[in-house]
């Protein structure tokens, strides 16, 4: 009853914003990216100030979906936002200005005339070895385009966001689009565009969005057209005006390689992080010497912990599913995939160098994680490389326990204890790893680390936190140190024991 | 007798600038490098304008060393220089100062204050399918050291510019110098330093030494200090200041790990470019339209041909050699070692190109190759990725004919016909490869390629030289055309015959 009721409402909605020449937007797909567009969308203004659009957010009526619908019409965002800019736009547009809302209901489909696909398509067992049997959650991918088919006016666009594998647009959701309109008697062509989107997770969210480059490309003329028509009525274009391509498989294929191109350079200064570490060289202040070379070297990533999140640990896999898949070709995208393999077994090399401190074993000892999101001072625990390093510790045997300033419980890992006191965290460890480098650890002085006067930790810094003249300190305190890229601090001999003075 | 007189010249020479307050400079090793560091230092001048150094290059008595010297002698270079400010410096320095000269003499090193090293450090057999048996020239490096330490003032200062494994001043060069001139009852430990050259082929020549980042280590402080006092009076540090890092092994490891991203980074975008021709996609707009992404994306590297030169091919080799001979590590350098394999075969593709245009066979085809250098606008041939399709032609019995704007003969491969005059080479072939993306090959119209009306070559563009406009019209005209990383181009048809019209 509530939701009939509710649903009353949206169809009001929409029709009052028809009445006065307002079109109707769904985003399809209330994720991280979702949502932010949909806020984005109703938050746009016209010259006099009023909102441009009537904004109806549609998510599945699973449990994680009533959860997203339900604290979007509450004005709130489920995942939470590192971006203040973001819950405001949402609490005016929900609250406010009444035209943002959410329903788990297909029949938002009908009102809209523009549909914004925002929905996952994921790869299944993203962390494996080698790429062999790459699995794509395609199937329910195809549903969601087929609830649009049936649901959809005739005429309104669809323009895809999703990150997808290349082809997808034009060997997927296109014939998929013509069954089901042809089974309602539809015969003209849909209006399909791609325009993917290159959100980052932070403080910069909605910026993101509505101020950043996006490249624009459609099924036919007419889609590309009314694609960049509506993109351009919400995103600044003056200083980022939009990139066409040829067809909708290239910009599916750009979004791939750029993400890919981004992992491939982390995977590689993994390598030469072992070679630094082999050769006692401080591959920190190499690299620096390297990034003077601005536009050839200066993007050349860090030694670091791992990599984490939604895009960097997929998307490669997606564009090897479609060479597989949709195009019959047995190319292999061989470093990239080595690359993704690399990047998931860097946590690996932090338990080594805790295994090393540790005399050999970290059995019954009690490791601490410092940092368990995937970026600094952004609550994103998608994919952490955390995960990694957690299983393989218990796989030692080792207790481990965890802290995050950004957070307050690990939801993916309620297996693992959680502090959220750091000083407590501290108090109880015989081995630290810093893994992120959040502002609240850059910050800690030696005395915070050495909570216990007669604990000395070891400590693995796998992410640049720990400074030399901390890390001489806390050597001379009588901890045992060891860093990721760090060969330098081997060299001094800062992985054996010192009594203290 | 002349070669006695001269070098009483030389004597002569330096003692007359020391007697001036000058210092003399001994660069050994005559090669691009070597050349273009003797010309800069002799062109350095003091604040009242006076050249400060008396420069000495040194080359081996062996044929190519009597060549060079020669060269430098009569005020030329011998490789020829694509920067007139290179020729301008030497000419001035040897004909007119009279304060830069040559020759094969060892004796030299003992006149000098300031060596620089430039000598090469080779990779035997670099384009080896699978890096598992690094051979170094390191023989030939230590002779070179030897030869210092054998004749040089005890105070000099030893500055390495040559690309080494990380490690060899240390545990190659200093251990060297320290034999050597314990033999000479010299106990004091030499002044060495590490501060790779970042030359760059070209116009920029002379500015890439003269004006760019360096990066100054040493095997003590005073070294350090001194090659940084050295460095400073004829380097434009304002909008370059040095950088400095740990020991000279960072920076050995620096250069290498500079040129293997690089390296790195053309192989990945290899393994795109079959992908996009696979999805019949233009790569090219797929890159331009991802390196909008400044300080993250905008190094993103074109598809293209190979990857030629003294430094790309080889450096990522160095490192490997390095863990394995002076480390003794087992550890691979996985995807550094995989892009120098990717980049060798890069050539390999175009004949893939070539015998599908052909119709499955290139046998008793004359194909021409357009552009042999590794660089355009630049002559230098030195590992041209030209060698290996030439050589995987012959194998496959075609007739191979070359042609480049930029050199009068290829002097690695006098075994293969070059033809000077372009006109002519097209005249004869039944295939094309544009290779190099000269000016002169940019500037081709239709009917220059099209010289015979009869004769429609089958083209194949590995360096983006045609473009689309181009490459319809030739098609129109019954060329059939592929494009490395144009997969439009086969979407399109180009492939394909088609009756002219």
């Amino acid at each position: 009853m509530r939701v009939n009721n509710f649903l009353k409402e949206i169809r009001t909605g929409s029709l009052e914003f028809q009445r006065r020449g307002k079109k109707t937007v769904v985003v399809q797909g209330l994720g991280f990216v979702g949502t932010a567009v949909a806020a984005v969308i109703a938050g746009s203004r016209n010259e006099t100030g009023e909102p441009q659009y009537f904004v109806i957010g549609v998510d599945l009526p699973s449990e994680d979906g009533y959860r997203k619908v339900a604290a979007l019409r509450r004005g709130e965002i489920q995942a939470g936002s590192p971006d203040p800019e973001l819950s405001r736009l949402i609490r005016q547009a929900v609250l406010d200005e009444k035209n943002l809302y959410a329903t788990v209901s297909d029949e938002a489909y009908s009102l809209a005339d523009f549909i914004v696909m925002d929905v996952p398509l994921d790869v299944e067992d993203r962390f494996t070895e080698k790429a062999d049997n790459i699995r794509v959650g395609i199937e329910s991918f195809k549903t969601a385009v087929q609830v649009v088919g049936r649901n959809m006016k005739p005429d309104a666009l669809i323009l895809v966001e999703t990150t997808v594998p290349p082809g997808t647009c034009e060997h997927i959701i296109l014939p998929e689009l013509i069954s089901q309109r042809s089974q309602r008697g539809i015969e003209e062509p849909p209006l399909l565009a791609h325009a993917y989107e290159r959100v980052m997770p932070g403080a910069e969210y909605v910026s993101s969005i509505r101020s950043f480059w996006r490249t624009i490309t459609g099924i036919d003329e007419r889609s590309v057209r009314i694609a960049r028509e509506f993109l351009s009525s919400f995103i600044d274009t003056r200083e980022h005006p939009f990139t066409e391509l040829q067809d909708t498989t290239s910009s599916e294929l750009a979004k791939l390689l750029e993400n890919s191109y981004r992992a491939a350079n982390i995977a590689f200064i993994h390598e030469w992080t072992l070679t630094a570490e082999k050769l006692g060289i401080d591959l920190f202040s190499v690299i620096d010497s390297i990034r003077v070379r601005k536009g050839t070297h200066d993007n050349m990533r860090y030694p670091g912990f791992g990599v984490g999140g939604y895009c960097l640990t997929k998307d490669s896999l997606l564009a090897q599913w479609s060479l597989e898949n949709l195009y019959g070709s047995d190319h292999r995208l061989g470093m990239t995939l080595d690359a993704i393999a690399i990047n998931n077994r860097m946590p690996l090399h932090t338990l080594d160098l805790l295994i090393d401190l540790a005399g050999g074993s970290v059995k019954d000892r009690t490791i601490a994680i410092l940092g368990i999101t995937y970026l600094p001072q952004v609550a994103d625990t998608r994919n952490s490389p955390a995960e990694i390093l957690v299983d393989a510790l218990i796989d030692e045997g080792a207790e481990v326990i965890t802290h995050d300033p950004c957070l307050r419980s690990w939801v993916e890992r309620p297996d693992i204890e959680f502090i959220q006191d750091l000083h407590q965290c501290l108090e109880r460890a015989d081995g630290i790893v810093f893994a992120v480098p959040h502002r609240e650890y850059l910050e800690l002085g030696i005395e915070d680390i050495l909570v216990v006067s007669d604990r000395k930790p070891f400590i693995v810094d796998a992410r640049n936190i720990v400074n030399d003249k901390k890390a001489e300190a806390l050597h001379n305190a009588g901890c045992r140190l060891l860093g990721v890229g760090k060969g330098h601090w081997r060299k001094k001999g800062f992985q054996t024991c010192q009594e203290k003075y």
